[in-house]
């Protein structure tokens, strides 16, 4: 990080953070400057707050501030996508500790406003504090035609993965264990899903045309398919042969290194922010790749060849684990 | 706080929230349970988000967890009545740290929940993350027929302030030097102030009216001032007789016990949440009252008898001290 740089000093951080962060949108009225931003609405919204906080869902040395942006960034949009929507503004809320520097915000800004414009968002507002240390709290409103909930799902229906399962995870585990740079490419593939993850803003769009439910995968596949199945009222039956099919070969290279499986890495893993929709067949777009099936009954259930077992919540995560979205 | 009670459940923690929050407002469609909340917008609508730290905004032997949890609420409110709104939503995102107790998680709930209600707004979501310090991040939605921006204070205007100036700067620092518990009336109006502060619902719905511009004094009337001042293009001009007839008998009774004036804390204290407005005096509304007014010029300056002088930017915080909205 910026060595002993200039403090964040209150308006120069505004105006800086103004001029990074200007951008036109039609739904938006006043962005930054007053004390509040003003919105033109119409049709239906949907609204979501995600926090990042440094010890628990990152640590500095793992990526960049502009990485930390990124990421932050696409993890609130997520869940907009999750609903079928499309983020078309933001507020960001910055904790930063006292020794953070200006190039240091701005470094985070530029990553928060490259992740605003790769999804077509402006950022029209925030706030900014001292703490003890660094998280950035994000909320995104987006527009919506027809919001997909996680209790649509119906029995009969295909289950569906939209995005990468499990890269994530192996890039946080190669972190975990020291890995700041690459030495392969499928570490570099591993290390950047977890660095500039993807919200995935066109297959949102494209189930929310005839997908029935829809959850992002942040937490892990198994413990986000469980609260849409209890959402539901449903069984979610995955098959495992279905699920290993997706997997990208890059995580099949690295995990046995990181002393897991990949397809554990896939079920439990979390950090991707792909999409878990169910829907019926005539309505599977083409993003979308079958893992399972819906079921009557309760719970989350794997189908490995002819045998059936409950999916269990993954492997323990430590005390320092993210608690999930109200 | 609650000894070694039961730590926070994700589904027990999302599911008491779920509860303690559940109410009913025709803009919302869909509350906590998704990935995000489900608006149906109309007009046009503010957006704000405000942060409390802990060490920095406030500490936890200061007040309780649902003095907590209606300070933080009343705070982010403020931003929307500021700007002549009224709230109707919010998303509250938590980070807290690992010994925190679900029932310390409740008891700030219910703070916020009180805020919520007596500011006829619904908390339809948010967010909870583990941390090592305890912060509220609360962002709020509020519908607006007439937005009051900083930058619209006319030449001639008068300069009108909404809402009490110095008492809970004066409950601050009773509780910085150690008071807990009141021994007078005035103490206990003050601890009350900071404790228990009022976003200016009914008088920025008044001020939208007529008013030209407005702004929140959380950092202090001339600090804030300065901000409308250089948004307009124009001078402030504040009545220190005017001001003065404003203040409260109990900030006047209990300021010399502080080793400061009352006028002070009126000017540089913050934490109020009063509002400060211009517009001209035939639209000034009941709940009003002058305390100088907008002149050719630039800056705040400070009318005391025959003299004139520019204004401080007020007593010197520590590094400590929050940094503003963006």
């Amino acid at each position: 990080m910026a060595a002993r740089a200039r403090p964040i000093s209150e308006f120069a951080a505004i105006a800086q953070l103004q001029a990074l962060f200007r951008q036109a949108r039609s739904e938006v009225e006043l962005g930054i400057g007053d004390d509040a931003a003003l919105l033109k609405p119409a049709g239906r919204w949907l609204w979501t707050v995600d926090t990042a906080v440094e010890h628990v869902h990152f640590e500095r040395a793992w990526l960049t501030l502009a990485d930390l942006g990124w990421r932050s960034f696409h993890a609130a949009a997520s869940d907009v996508s999750a609903m079928g929507g499309a983020p078309f503004a933001a507020l960001s809320s910055v904790i930063f500790p006292p020794d953070f520097a200006a190039a240091e915000l701005s470094q985070l800004a530029r990553g928060q406003r490259a992740a605003a414009r790769a999804l077509g968002c402006a950022i029209v507002g925030g706030n900014l504090a001292r703490g003890a240390e660094l998280s950035i709290t994000t909320t995104v409103v987006g527009t919506v035609k027809r919001p997909l909930l996680r209790s649509g799902a119906r029995i009969g229906d295909e289950l569906w993965l939209c995005g990468e399962l499990g890269l994530a995870a192996a890039g946080l585990r190669l972190l975990q264990a020291g890995t700041r740079r690459a030495t392969s490419s499928a570490a570099r593939r591993a290390l950047r899903a977890f660095r500039r993850p993807q919200a995935q803003l066109a297959s949102g769009l494209e189930l929310s045309r005839g997908a029935h439910a829809a959850i992002d995968i942040s937490d892990g596949l198994t413990g986000d398919a469980l609260h849409l199945a209890q959402a539901s009222g449903v069984e979610l039956l995955i098959d495992v042969a279905a699920l290993t099919a997706t997997l990208d070969p890059a995580l099949l290279a690295l995990a046995p290194s990181l002393g897991v499986s990949a397809l554990e890495l896939a079920l439990y893993g979390g950090e991707d922010y792909a999409l878990l929709a169910a829907g019926p067949k005539r309505a599977r777009p083409p993003s979308a790749r079958v893992i399972g099936t819906v079921a009557e009954g309760r719970g989350v259930w794997l189908r490995d060849g002819g045998k059936r077992r409950r999916a269990g919540r993954g492997f323990e995560h430590s005390s320092q684990r993210p608690v999930r979205k109200t």
